[in-house]
């Protein structure tokens, strides 16, 4: 195998085409990156030689079949509801994928296509999913290897900005990855295991019912939010029988507070259009969302932290003002969703800087008997990008792609159909190689009943 | 016209079938009463000469056109996803067909085939939609030919049950109507206009927010929540350019803050399934939607109350132990949505004795200017029930529909189409003659600025 297609040339697609073109020369491949903006994928390919940049627009079926059809294997970075028209492409032309997205249904369904072809899909092959897939996984198995029982396991990760970046931010929050998915963090209902009990959290006290974990060399405790996925997790790890299982996501202190706010005020809600709403300003689409008339000559502020029960001045209210929702500045889009709206506001609040580092944390805490005692086991990683164009995040999203597209090529890996990355002959190599790359899981262990 | 089919039998059906089968004898009609349980049916056509009980399968269409076929005019309590394919037959065989279900998009599109075909769909004929229609666009109407102009209007309406039948129900609401409905009342998102501007209450705030009002009769005030739909009134009403309008529902006082303890739970949501819930006992239930462990051996009920910021044995609390969700029972249902839990336990507790009087109150509030005076003028209806049998639910649903389709027998109507009963030609007539049911709106007027 020669010959690798990366479609998508964006910002988290960096880190991937880097490690690819490196390689290239080694294993004399030749990579074409595809982007709907040639630009783009002409100045991440550079002057490099195995490389070429083409110009592609992923919903034209023909083109794009007819780049894949020069493909041994296809890394895409297209938007997830894209890769099923990849992966039937791929059967079609038995080519392998790869992508950090998750793996839905659709894809499942292709299972046994894939695998009579004896084809890979290799679905979540990124950060998270991904690396927590992996290193959770490492773990667990060799707990088990060494006669353990896992009775507790809770997997915490969190893409983050360097707290000196943050000085000027009280939300102590800045986007490193797709905003919409941020505004929408959390819709539904958690679900996790606690002592052998289902747990449930609707959405409207998810940011309320947060807690606190330490990080190992932070001073201060960080705030987890509970994801409403965990149970997902319990076949996927083979941890059928464990009493006690969550998944959650990392904030700086302060964060949660703020951003149940704006869920209690209503404005993540992206099912109905706000009417005219470029004819509004900012502070009075938070008047719309006021049915109290508030004490007499109250202010628009001062009836929304009461709506709230915050005072005036608090920590909640002071991020809610600085976002400028109480700011007479006309909304732009007309007729947009709250959630659309206050997604907007945030692009321009919460941009990274050219110059900000973000940091990447993931901490896996588990608890395991073994030989008649109990131990408490913590394993945390921490990466720190450069700047905004070499973040943290696009690195550990696009090296295990990377990583992985290569051992596919060289033929060090067999299993054929569609997976995520949960097997030892996987995790091992792949984990292996990225701790040169700054991902080393720093481990704390405590026996609990002595 | 000679020929009247009355699709379903069910409670809510009564009225409709006796007062169809009262004019039948003087009109000489022939009237066919149709349900899948033909003892129902049967039971409710009594000896009458002019009547027939059918068996009926609605969702057969051969059986459903064949009985169609034979009737001038079609009734349809059927519920309200079939209307849809009994529009299409009953435009295919060319009959009038009444319902009392709001009119859905996929109804309004077959307008032209209706107008065309000089048939009449008559929609929201009921109480609410239907009474609440015709009784304020008489009150608009005749306010505008005064040359008043409304400048706001509010409406709300509740079926409750006679206080002297709530001694021992704390909530003081029991079922009178759908149970899956008021499960759900209020899911999305409020929107109402106020002084010219758009509000917005989301679901989490909603029964929070209630605001209160005065019916004559009563020594206190009654609680209102906003329905989801006041804006799709503005049009039907003709009040396009009216800075004031909301649409409510009535409940007795404490109600709503009980109902929000439900919504803050997570109880009423239906979009997931509890695992396993028939293995759970209600208790097991509510400890699973904590996610806080509260302090030292405190109990799952001070838990919840401490999670609500209720106090133990507050008014609310009371609500919520009274309905068993305390209780060590097992829940019947297996992977049963926390929204069917609920709904199962609410039909047992808030059962309709067979003695019980159900009320219906409906109130109109209008705003206007006339000759330089602004005027606020109230209109209020009031209508008990006789017993769990004779609802005046059951009546002010299907004397509508029985009435207007006397008129149409008759034919005293003749606007083809697709149409709610906006129109002076319709709600005249119908309200006149419900006069004599006992719906007569009480009206007081006061001047607001004089």
């Amino acid at each position: 195998m020669n010959n690798i297609l990366i479609l998508g040339a964006g910002r988290s697609a960096n880190a991937c085409i880097q490690y690819v073109l490196k390689n290239a020369k080694t294993y004399n491949w030749s990579v074409v990156v595809a982007d709907s903006d040639l630009e783009t994928a002409v100045k991440k390919v550079g002057k490099h030689t195995n490389g070429r940049a083409v110009w592609l627009d992923a919903t034209k079926a023909e083109d794009r079949q007819d780049l894949i059809s020069r493909a041994d294997v296809v890394i895409s970075l297209l938007p997830p509801h894209m890769h099923v028209d990849v992966a039937y492409d791929c059967i079609r032309l038995k080519k392998h994928l790869i992508t950090a997205s998750y793996v839905s249904k659709d894809i499942y369904k292709l299972s046994d296509e894939f695998r009579n072809s004896e084809l890979i899909f290799m679905g979540e092959m990124g950060l998270d999913p991904g690396i927590d897939h992996m290193s959770a996984m490492q773990k667990i198995d060799e707990i088990k290897a060494r006669g353990g029982k896992i009775t507790a396991f809770s997997s915490n990760a969190g893409g983050l900005v360097a707290l000196e970046n943050l000085t000027k931010n009280p939300w102590r929050y800045k986007f490193t990855w797709n905003p919409r998915n941020v505004v929408k963090a959390g819709q539904g209902t958690a679900q996790y295991l606690e002592n052998g009990k289902f747990k449930y959290i609707p959405y409207n006290r998810l940011f309320k019912e947060y807690k606190l974990i330490e990080i190992p060399g932070y001073d201060e405790p960080f705030e987890v939010y509970a994801n409403r996925d965990s149970l997902l997790y319990r076949e996927a790890y083979g941890l059928d029988d464990i009493p006690t299982l969550s998944r959650g996501t990392i904030r700086y202190r302060g964060f949660c507070d703020a951003w149940n706010a704006l869920v209690q005020i209503g404005l993540t809600d992206g099912t109905y259009p706000i009417m005219d709403s470029d004819k509004i300003s900012y502070h009075e689409l938070m008047e719309a969302f006021l049915s109290k008339p508030g004490r007499a000559g109250a202010s628009v502020k001062e009836r929304v932290a009461e709506m709230l029960g915050e005072s005036e001045f608090s920590p909640v209210m002071k991020k809610l003002d600085w976002l400028g929702l109480f700011s007479k500045k006309k909304i732009n889009t007309p007729n947009a969703t709250p959630a659309l709206i206050l997604e907007e506001l945030l692009l321009e609040k919460w941009k990274l800087g050219s110059k900000d580092k973000d940091v990447i944390l993931m901490q896996h805490e588990f608890e395991y008997e073994l030989g008649g005692k109990k131990f408490q086991l913590t394993s945390t990683m921490k990466l720190m990008g450069v700047d905004s164009d070499d973040t943290a995040m696009a690195r550990l999203v696009g090296l295990p792609l990377g990583i992985f597209a290569k051992f596919l090529m060289t033929n060090k890996i067999v299993t054929a159909g569609v997976n995520i990355p949960v097997l030892k002959e996987i995790y091992d190599p792949v984990l292996e190689e990225l701790k040169a790359y700054g991902v080393v899981f720093q481990e704390q262990e405590r026996v609990l009943n002595d």
